[in-house]
């Protein structure tokens, strides 16, 4: 299994940096979902070093994001639905890439197959009223998994004195 | 500035872990999202050793990410656009965190303040047609800023021979 990187941190985005935070793990899912990756060789095409591919690998499996099948040269990952979910958060990822780290503009664009070819947007919006969300109208709720301590921070956030 | 960690990759994704993705980066940026954090007395609070928060802070204001200002105790930290427009990516992580690695429930929920605290939901869709896109919908097209070699690997992929 894969260590706690943020020993202290009872959060969900640090669980998930936990899981594909290490160097390349993004990488090798966003290879696996959009290029059909599956094989070593394939992944290797990243050119990290083949030691440090064989432990990403193995940590994406044993972390239930790619189920391995097969020995040797056919050895192949197959993405598992946990390891497909993330793919959300590759695209938000390359968004902002896109937006603030692209001088020549983007390299990759990702579009719909089903329309012909519109382009993806990530939109972050209410469940409730269904309008679009802007960062600052969001607040974070104390959650049914939350510490008392975070429950505290949260509430008192939430109800300030006076 | 902050180095090239993935030297070979002309991905907006890359680019982005190059800016966010060591150790703690994503939640000190997270903090000053969404708990307010400005000081390095609240950024520290994380838990993480005092030289590398300090690294990690020069970092993000080297990448433009914060703003500093003052000095000393009274130094603070201003998250500018580039920095707070990381809200959906670190949303997109929490999302996946709750579903895959929160066993007693989410311990946050980000809630809409405007309509009374709707929970927030991150949609992927097509600007075109308006559906929600499924990952296995999305297609890889080289954009402006695609280097020669991509352009014939993504234009081979999408017109596969014979």
């Amino acid at each position: 299994m894969l260590g706690r990187m943020y020993e202290r941190e009872n959060c969900s985005a640090a669980r998930a940096l936990e899981v594909v935070g290490e160097r390349w793990s993004l990488l090798i899912l966003r290879n696996a979902l959009f290029a059909g990756a599956t094989r070593f060789s394939q992944f290797a095409r990243l050119g990290l070093a083949p030691n440090v591919l064989t432990k990403r690998l193995n940590d994406l499996v044993d972390g239930g994001l790619f189920e391995a099948s097969g020995a040797g040269s056919t050895r192949s990952y197959q993405l598992t639905d946990k390891g497909r979910d993330l793919a959300g958060a590759i695209v938000a990822l390359t968004e902002w890439g896109d937006r603030w780290a692209a001088p020549d503009g983007p390299p990759v664009e990702y579009r719909h197959q089903v329309c012909g070819g519109g382009p993806v947007e990530l939109v972050t919006r209410c469940a409730k009223c269904g309008d679009a969300m802007h960062p600052a109208d969001l607040v974070a709720h104390p959650g049914p998994g939350a510490t008392e301590p975070q429950r505290a921070v949260m509430s008192a956030r939430l109800n300030p004195p006076g």
